[in-house]
């Protein structure tokens, strides 16, 4: 039976919640994972350190894989300062997250204007030390071309700020590739569901509210494009699943709640996918290499995780608080398991 | 008070369903116009000059509304034969539907070839009756270009039938606007929410499922191209509403239906829209007299519809069948009644 080895997977972006949609979640990340940048955006948003290491021991204590590391992301705000930040940096909290205001779940902390003298500062702060500003990259203008608008602002910082390591988290638009190529500062990271998938799989049938997320699925063009990276294991892109659980009762209303969860299914899935374009080799640079390197990290020690190339099912749905949560490619079935 | 009274004003687009759902839905359109072309795409297709009599039949029976006349659209099959051409001719039904296969709701029984030749002998003798092709002009293909893809076939009909009157229903895509400009025989109609909408309003923040339609609402350069050719009412197009009633619970899960529900607010909401747009003297061409010269209509009697400018409420829900109907702009106010 074929089979592959991933030494030490990283997901370098991904929501895990609080409470009780925590505890029904983070297994399927500390099973596969090593470690993962954990999203700030919970309702309280974990924007000073103590919050970060009080989220941190919540989630350790909610999973059984002891040798999973979340690496707490802080939210960015116009208070971080000097303080604040030494204090970051002992707890080994190196990412900070910018959130424009308004443009995702839990982005109403975020920030209205990004060239304040405040958040120059904070730049320059974290230049100095060498901490990684991770960027939820849109404005609020029409959806299929806000996150290519954002691109003018990221340069800005990028050529401001020029050893100032920046991260266009989940990359959607095929327009973005070249920030990466032609901004040594700027990196990327690539979720499963915007290399696999387009627009007509929201809308293109029936209305599918699972696969709605932010930044929305764009077209075939942009799809392929951010697939070649991520098969080539371009070495500016890691893999950042984005998977963000809401309750299916959340998904299927009026005013519907973004975000897909793919955490169920995500290194069978990628397994699955750079298998079928022969590609393999590529996928431990992909899901580790490319992050240990960009983001300078190390692990004591290494986990292992063998796929087989074996079908295997995708959950129709996981338990949480008297509701569901419905993962990505819900009842499909996969060629890795 | 500011006034405007339009004169038989006409929705040249219009879906009323069956049973119950006929029932709620009926008098929302026979109450503001006198005329409407009834789509056929019931669950079981309108294909035959009978069904559209008993149909036809059925609308009357459940309005209360005695001067509405439901304009009857057969749904174009490859067995349309010249015998069942002459019995529609013969009960005034000279609209029929092209549906491509699979496109939209109830649309399995549509053509999945166009240029078959029993499909160009129909056309031939809907040229020679003078009949009308009404068409739900999209491919298969990416959402967002379906309606463009389209545009190749409607082109090859055009040029292959020069006397045949062709509609472009729903026109959604900018790009579609040239097909009127360049050939003497294709016309379209305009919907409220393409003229008024975009895919933000679908997706932009929450997702909105009551604003989920078929063809997708597209670009602002989309809308505001198509709002413009419905301004100045184009002589060419005519205002086809396309409402498009669901159990709101259907449309509230996923895999949810195509359709918004315009019918109880249509000419209030035009008014409010041609009058903050200082065009207010072309609501009448664009929502009677076009139609009425390229459709060939008349009508025994004129029926007057007075608007006032004066605040009104568009209602949260419409009940029906143990469930309720969410219109379009639920809850909003308008400035005209």
């Amino acid at each position: 039976m074929q089979e592959i080895t991933l030494y030490n997977p990283l997901d370098m972006h991904l929501h895990l919640r609080e409470g009780e949609m925590l505890k029904s979640v983070v297994d399927f990340s500390a099973s596969q994972f090593v470690g993962a940048v954990v999203m700030p955006n919970l309702s309280i948003p974990i924007t000073t350190a103590n919050l970060a290491l009080e989220y941190q021991k919540e989630i350790l204590k909610n999973t059984q894989n002891k040798n999973f590391f979340p690496l707490m992301a802080l939210y960015l705000t116009e208070s971080l300062d000097q303080e604040e930040f030494k204090k970051s940096n002992d707890n080994g909290f190196k990412i900070f997250k910018l959130y424009p205001r308004g443009v995702t779940t839990n982005s109403s902390s975020g920030l209205d204007e990004i060239f304040t003298p405040r958040v120059l500062e904070i730049f320059e702060m974290m230049e100095d030390r060498g901490a990684i500003l991770s960027v939820h990259g849109e404005t609020n203008g029409f959806c299929l071309d806000r996150e290519y608008e954002f691109g003018e602002i990221l340069i800005k910082i990028a050529q401001k700020f020029p050893k100032l390591k920046i991260i266009l988290e989940h990359m959607s638009d095929r327009r973005s590739i070249r920030l990466l190529e032609e901004y040594e500062n700027i990196y990327g990271t690539l979720t499963l569901h915007h290399i696999t998938m387009t627009l007509d799989d929201l809308l293109g049938g029936g209305l599918k509210p699972h696969y709605f997320c932010k930044p929305i699925l764009k077209t075939p063009q942009d799809r392929d494009a951010l697939l070649k990276l991520a098969l080539q294991a371009h070495p500016k892109v890691s893999f950042g699943s984005d998977s963000a659980p809401h309750l299916e009762k959340n998904k299927l209303k009026d005013n519907g709640a973004a975000g897909i969860f793919s955490a169920p299914l995500i290194l069978r899935a990628l397994a699955d996918l750079f298998d079928k374009h022969e590609c393999l080799e590529n996928l431990q640079a992909f899901v580790s290499d490319n992050a240990m390197k960009n983001y300078n990290l190390c692990f004591k020690q290494t986990k292992k995780i063998t796929l087989q190339k074996s079908h295997s099912r995708i959950p129709a749905k996981i338990s949480c608080i008297q509701n569901d949560i419905v993962p990505f490619g819900a009842n499909q079935t996969l060629e890795w398991k």
